[in-house]
């Protein structure tokens, strides 16, 4: 198996999360085999970063302003790199932003979110997602640009009413107030797409942030799952599933 | 904050707690401070080890015969070191047994958790200490010899049946199989010892493997609590404890 490289600590619990399932998935693929020992695990080497800096350095629209946080994101991966790992994640949907700014010099190949999100869609066929996420995420265009180069156009909620409500759903999940919340989620999707158009339009929705598949319980260890006619596609658990894939591809 | 350098993967749910335990002191740390941003985290850097090459590869008491697992071990130690890391805890118990020899040439500070058990032993003033853990630490000296430095005596288990008693509540902790286990946990320890000894003896119940301490829910995240008359020493979160503590100190 390829050694995984992950940047973390965007926040802390989302690696968590991929850590998480990249070992399960380990697990279950190692299951019918006839091993010696316990079940082999893919070397993993993080590099958690601390939330603070990032969010603090963060740029503008100012030329130069992003130079110390791309720095910052540049410098894990070529650490990273240095420590042997042979693919690299970042686990947050959030710094994909910048994606080309980061990876400039780093040979090692980065699977983004993007790919992972992008060929879910293809193999389900899905021409629209809707993308539910954190605040840089539903109001910048990287997360759209992502998708088109897989066919889809991804969208956001509409208003800042809507995006608001994304944004505290968010919150409650992440003091773990899970109670209501996979309805409050269905009601926000059906304000912004209109029911028969799921259907006919061929539309997903993309939980673009760890916190939100907290809300799905038993499913939040699913890449892709429907529940009361709206299919979801976890980011974070697809994209979890492309680095495994790979890691044990030759 | 100094970088915490974790060897992982031994295995990967006790690295999850090690991380976990470590952000939320920080998280706790920070809370009344005012600060712009999100709580600052350490960085950590985590190199997770493939489980099943570590134990396939353990030793024998034939001379040479460690030299892979301990080669397997030294080079995550210098990695480590050359990611930045300041500092360096190993998450797990058993490889503690083989520490001077995993440590060879590695400049950068290990703690281990025979320190981190050992200056809690002191500042509770306990003198005995009944150690449970995975088969490898109840039958090696090296836990005992660890604890020996700060004035303590360390015993496992007496018989067979004992410790064979631990490793079937361990495997039902592993399984998530927590309803009864903490009365089973204190019914052992009373088969160990005496109830009047407890306190006569100065004596506490170290939890020296990850799993066990999932017995006790709300409790699990402590470095040491009472219940129903016994004393307990949680290694892996005094451990994770000494390690933010360092972290912070200059």
């Amino acid at each position: 198996m390829k050694k995984i490289g992950i940047v973390g600590g965007i926040g802390w619990p989302s690696t968590i999360e991929y850590y998480r399932h990249i070992c399960e998935l380990s697990l279950a693929y190692h299951a019918n085999i006839n091993i010696t020992g316990p079940a082999p695990m893919p070397e993993i080497l993080i590099e958690s970063l601390n939330l603070n800096f990032a969010v603090t350095n963060r740029g503008t629209s100012e030329p130069g302003s992003w130079d110390v946080w791309d720095t910052y994101f540049n410098n894990a991966l070529g650490r990273l790199s240095k420590g042997g790992a042979e693919l690299i994640l970042i686990a947050a949907v959030t710094p994909h932003a910048r994606l080309n700014e980061i990876s400039k010099g780093i040979d090692v190949p980065i699977l983004s979110v993007y790919e992972a999100v992008g060929s879910q869609c293809k193999k389900q066929n899905i021409k629209n997602l809707l993308v539910l996420g954190t605040k840089p995420t539903m109001t910048s265009a990287a997360f759209k640009d992502g998708m088109h180069n897989y066919g889809v156009r991804a969208f956001y909620p509409q208003t800042e009413e809507l995006k608001t409500e994304v944004l505290e759903i968010i919150e409650r999940l992440y003091q773990n107030k899970t109670e209501g919340a996979s309805e409050a989620i269905a009601k926000l999707v059906f304000s912004c797409v209109p029911e028969e158009g799921l259907i006919l339009n061929k539309t997903a929705v993309c939980l673009g942030c760890t916190e939100l598949s907290v809300a799905f319980h038993d499913l939040k260890g699913e890449s892709s799952f429907v529940l009361e006619g709206i299919s979801y596609l976890n980011a974070s658990v697809a994209h979890a599933e492309l680095a495994f894939e790979a890691c044990v591809t030759q």
